[in-house]
């Protein structure tokens, strides 16, 4: 990477997110040729004895309390949101309007103005070379992307039904205390945002086509939880159950199905009481030649069909031939990746846009297209599920 | 069997499932002490040579062109009614009214209105000691029977979450003809009926609760085909396509979300159109501490989850140990049954109970009931997929 | 099959085979097209009471219990021995002289020298139009033969390696009682001639390649048990422990390594210790283009790779379509059969091969081989294992 | 970290080894608390221009073309050897006797003599408080170390069999060329070093039992292949055919049978010819109540099989909770790690044991049993696959 240019980067947010993006800053310059190398600089959290601690663990150069900071420096050139959705909006359109490119996770943004905004914002950004991209990692997973390039050489034919499925367990024991994550005010909803965000994207990604229409339901199986001691420190997605009592106001899990352009179908579960199944985002596409099936927890494998006579089945394909995607930057065949790459590859893509003033994908627009199906899937809940245009 | 009794069989129609009704009645006395020795005496069927055929290849004793004939027996016990669902009706309430005991496959009938006529014919009958039982028999598989002993057992806890699939690929190929299976006038619905209720019965049977609303969506993916040449002749579920084309009036694909007594909520796909998948019937249970697995494609297998610390997962039980249902008739453990013996322990079920002067399960009051969700299902799609009650 | 002529069957045996081959007479002739019409006519035990028992119950006509009675019938027409390996000499070789055909179970016998005896009279037998056949069922698990047509078409390219392990579990609690299997006197050698015997067979169909040489070990992991209690009756494979001791004299667990003509290589293992596999008979052909793999435990599937590019993978086939071995006779496509119907397609083979006069496969001839890898095997354990010709 | 001390690495050897080792020291400090900071000093590597690239992609400080400089740099403390096993002896020793640490990847030696001078270097520099260990890896995959506390808690009884298979398929094509990991004097052997010294070792680490007696055969199925082209440049681990042929010199694969200290039998099998198995080394322990089962193309899960009662089966643990091994460093359950953070972990581990002046394992001395085993099977198949001692 000698005589490349930098490409600062400030990161908001200091949890499991953040751990996930550094992470993939530190990686991606050692495997992939990057146009540009990707800079460690300001880590950004408003506690700020912690945020220095990360900073040092996780190889930041400096840190900093506020946003608006890094927002304003002029020696960052890209600021990457970490944090709960409901910061989302003001972070990023204030990042783009002062020139900085965005990465933002996902979902997009709590409400469907909200995305607007930063749709909007990234619109006219992007008119200046300026340009924002939201954090669908999982196009990234090479068994995902793979699943795109057949889907899109036709090997499978005509898409007809897709099956998606997130279904983790993490809530299932009642006694668990009322996180961040169950307060509609901070998260804006509950499975559907979280986990079915991605199964939408995903779901677009690899069949080339956008959900138009859906009919939704969601449910909430536990209704009120304790609340969290704010006492108890604690780390990771957690929290200590207090004495007192929450009202949980996002939804446990979310059904849908949806239209897609060119006729197809797709049903969606997106469950946190799935029992049993930790990580389990499973896509399967069905097409009138042949399908393509994923299971997020098993990541190195695509399931492939091509139908071809009698001893048609689908074949177990382990994605790590130097042919698949992102892999012949890795290790050999056979020596799979893991959860964490999804991001190493999502920097990478990121970069080498930006050295290009090229768009990334998926662009805010794409992020809000998203929101707006997971409103319209709430839309239709709250119609006794009614089919409603996204 | 030396000195017991005999219960003496009609079966009407000579298709794919009356194959194999008559492998359970040839079957199940060399494996199961019967407390009555079922006969098979008559075999009814409109087509005499064909009819003739078959009785001779699987061993009735005579045949018959009129299923009044057998009604009007008084030598015949029992009416085993395998004929297309438009003719259930009149076979069960006539045989019913003559004093007969009758099994009936599934679906129960082609309307709900059918079904109630049956339904009361049933319950008139049962006043006599004269009874019938619904031809679910997916009940028997014994993978399925060991996931509802081990949910009344309370051993996963409150049940929260049912994912049910059914999918089958055998329409995949648009240019494949219209058989009577795609015509509503015959078959009174598409994979709604055939499979779904096959989805619904065992999603009921296992939790032991009944599903109370709906929310549905249907949908014919080809919409026309070639009409059934019908100067070729042909066996089995095909048909070969003739120059002309026909509408098709069934549903290729059905939907939907339900709600369980209890407030467990079901998602339900009943499919032939998933590419690939060919008789995948799964069922998964999800309970506050455990949760059950069964696929059909691999039937002598029930993935078990048992909450019990870091090392929890789904165990994949072979269910061919001798404590298992039905399975110390068999043989040694690890030597699996096949797809037919869910006959066998339906038969084994219906002898034991007539002998007994009991009410077989399921009932026609429990046929009539699944009939009503899949009349729901296609009102609530008709009503744009809002929510209706069963 | 009116007008065919009939083939009169007397049955040596009454346990676990003799149900199996009682069940194939019973079911073949519905569902195949038989030449000759199968008759249950004899079944022999030595206990009057239980032969009479099992006759009635699996549809015998009469019974005897000596095994010469059914050789000197002349209405006799196949003896079809199901009884211990120590037993297989006398009758096999006094029914062929008699005239009849024999079906004999495998392993042909407990010895070298007494397989060779049987193979000497079966190959006298031929020339005068009468007929043995050694019972290795699973070559006739469609997927089993399947797995065979693949590699014989080529598609698989050379075969250059071999996989064979039949793993069960059966004797991992070492408090369960010594039964006749545990007997070397009677059962001739444990794990390697009960189940190593249907490796070896299976290995030799699938790759159509003999074994010439082996490197073998034994061991006995458990050496001494209860002796059953002989004043209590069970069934089944089992028994009841009683107060005294014996000392177990045949292998636990067999191993060996086996050059093929051709010069591909085969691993071999049978245990009856593999603690949680209880029938997982595995066979996994790797060629030089392509693999073929299956496990009993999933009797339906057969894996297949043929290698095209860097989507190649194990291809999961149901052996379930009209155009794979046997199936057409059964069920639609995905509705699987149990491990019985070995038992049934191997009847029809031998019906269909007695009827036209030829020699059924696999032969006493085939058998003896059979037999000899096992005393090879045996020998080179004896010899610290070192590599032994066939 | 801060005010820790460090510890200052020098890696010789930068091909995909070397990858993997500079990623363990990029990501460990992040994830882990260590005791001292790593530190990357000096990467080595004969090819100036190649190692410098390399170093600067990979981030260390500074590159030296002779392992001899970073010996004598006395800001060195560990020599991390990632170059052929050929050169392990003369580095180690080297690097031993001047007071530096060492890491050197498995096999430990092309000999067993040549181990055997690393063993007695390391015990010696023991003495003095400089520690030796070799790189088996795996050991650190979360799922085998957890089977190795499931087996030391006694959750699966009296370990008797062990199965381990180490399945690779790179070499099938019999035109691919003869590269370094073919010619014996470089490579020591083939897969019986490679990829059986793995299963070796995790065989004697999951059961905490040596393996003291084998009865091994290897055999090469392409003799003769064409040399590599040197005047083609290539990276990876392949290289591109010439014209001329040469004589390939080690074992394609290699299967033995073995004996473990308290009487349990392993066999193993290692296959650059498994045709479609790519890096699936599967091991699994049979005990007298219960078993464990890995393979590592599905490197986060773990099959645990404890019984209890008839519902008794292999749970499929997915080994990502925080509770397991490793893990609470990482992600949320359910978001697995990729084959390198077996690197991350042995570097954490080498740290903590430096840090603490203790012996880190496996230890040289681990090493040289390893190869002793290695050494065994190579005589055993010279002696017409005798059993010899270890």
């Amino acid at each position: 990477m000698t005589g490349q240019g930098a490409l600062r980067f400030a990161l908001v947010g200091h949890g499991f997110m953040g751990a996930a993006h550094s992470q993939a800053l530190r990686v991606a310059p050692a495997f992939f040729d990057l146009p540009l190398a990707p800079v460690m600089a300001t880590l950004v959290g408003r506690d700020v004895a912690a945020t220095r601690a990360a900073a040092e663990r996780w190889g930041w150069e400096s840190t900093a309390s506020d946003w608006r900071d890094a927002v304003d420096d002029p020696d960052i050139d890209v600021i990457d949101i970490c944090s709960p959705g409901s910061t989302h909006v003001d972070i990023a359109v204030a990042a783009l309007e002062a020139g900085k490119h965005v990465l933002c996770e996902k979902p997009l943004a709590n409400t469907v103005a909200e995305a607007e905004r930063m749709a909007s914002a990234a619109a006219a950004a992007a008119e200046r070379g300026v340009f924002a991209m939201v954090g669908f990692s999982y196009r990234r997973v090479p068994a995902v992307t793979l699943a795109r390039d057949i889907v899109a050489a036709g090997r499978i034919g005509e898409v007809r039904q897709v099956r998606a499925q997130y279904l983790q367990d993490w809530l299932i024991d009642e006694t668990d205390p009322m996180t961040w994550r169950l307060d509609k005010a901070v998260a804006g909803s509950g499975a559907l945002g979280d986990i079915g965000a991605h199964a939408v994207d995903a779901a677009q990604f690899v069949t080339g086509r956008r959900l138009t229409d859906v009919s939704g339901t969601l449910h909430t199986f536990v209704t009120e939880r304790p609340l969290v001691d704010e006492t108890v420190v604690t780390s990771g997605l957690g929290g200590v159950a207090g004495s007192e009592r929450g009202r949980v106001t996002v939804d446990d899990a979310a059904w849908f199905t949806a239209r897609l352009e060119g006729g197809a179908i797709a049903s969606v579960e997106a469950s946190r009481f799935a029992t049993g199944r930790k990580n389990a985002f499973r896509l399967e596409v069905s097409g009138s030649r042949g399908a393509v099936a994923f299971d997020l927890e098993r990541p190195n494998e695509l399931e492939v069909l091509e139908i071809d006579g009698p001893e048609s089945g689908f074949r177990r394909v382990l994605v790590t031939e130097p042919q698949h995607p992102y892999v012949d930057a890795w290790w050999p065949a056979g020596h799979g990746l893991g959860w964490e790459h999804a991001f190493t590859h999502q920097l990478r893509d990121l970069v080498v846009a930006l050295a290009a003033g090229a768009q990334p994908a998926p662009s805010f627009a794409d992020g809000l297209q998203v929101q707006r199906v997971l409103a319209a899937v709430e839309a239709s809940d709250a119609a006794d599920s009614v089919w409603l245009p996204v």
